[in-house]
């Protein structure tokens, strides 16, 4: 079976995010004073093939650790859909 | 109250994703041969001062319109926590 997987990578908890600074600076530049801790990251979308949703996850997760994440300064998370 | 916003901006189907494709090819030489379709995009974060969860989710929706996203080529999805 095929499924669709969304991974978020952000940048981890504590770590400097120059370009989540820029977002906000900006934002509250353009009226949006409401909007912090902004954290900018990548989204990647992916077909994988695997028998179930679950081995579908377990890939992912394997491709994170191995090239879609930076383990030292990055966090992300797996969602697969259906 | 205070809203945790998740944002996705993908370049929109159809137009051409570079940095997709070198992502797809890195994920095969690795051995990830079940990979397909990879577009990569931007994950952004951010808390919004908002009286509702449906505000909060405009508000994010007017942040993307007029910043976060390009509307020419990229598609943009809004998630509220909570």
């Amino acid at each position: 079976m095929n499924f669709r997987v969304h991974v978020r990578v952000v940048p981890r908890a504590g770590l400097l995010d120059p370009q989540g600074q820029a977002v906000e600076h900006a934002l509250s530049a353009l009226g949006f004073a409401g909007a912090k801790d902004v954290r900018v990251g990548k989204a990647i979308e992916l077909s994988v093939e695997a028998a179930s949703k679950h081995e579908a996850h377990a890939q992912a997760t394997a491709m994170c650790d191995k090239l879609l994440a930076n383990p030292v300064t990055e966090d992300f998370l797996v969602e697969v859909e259906g």
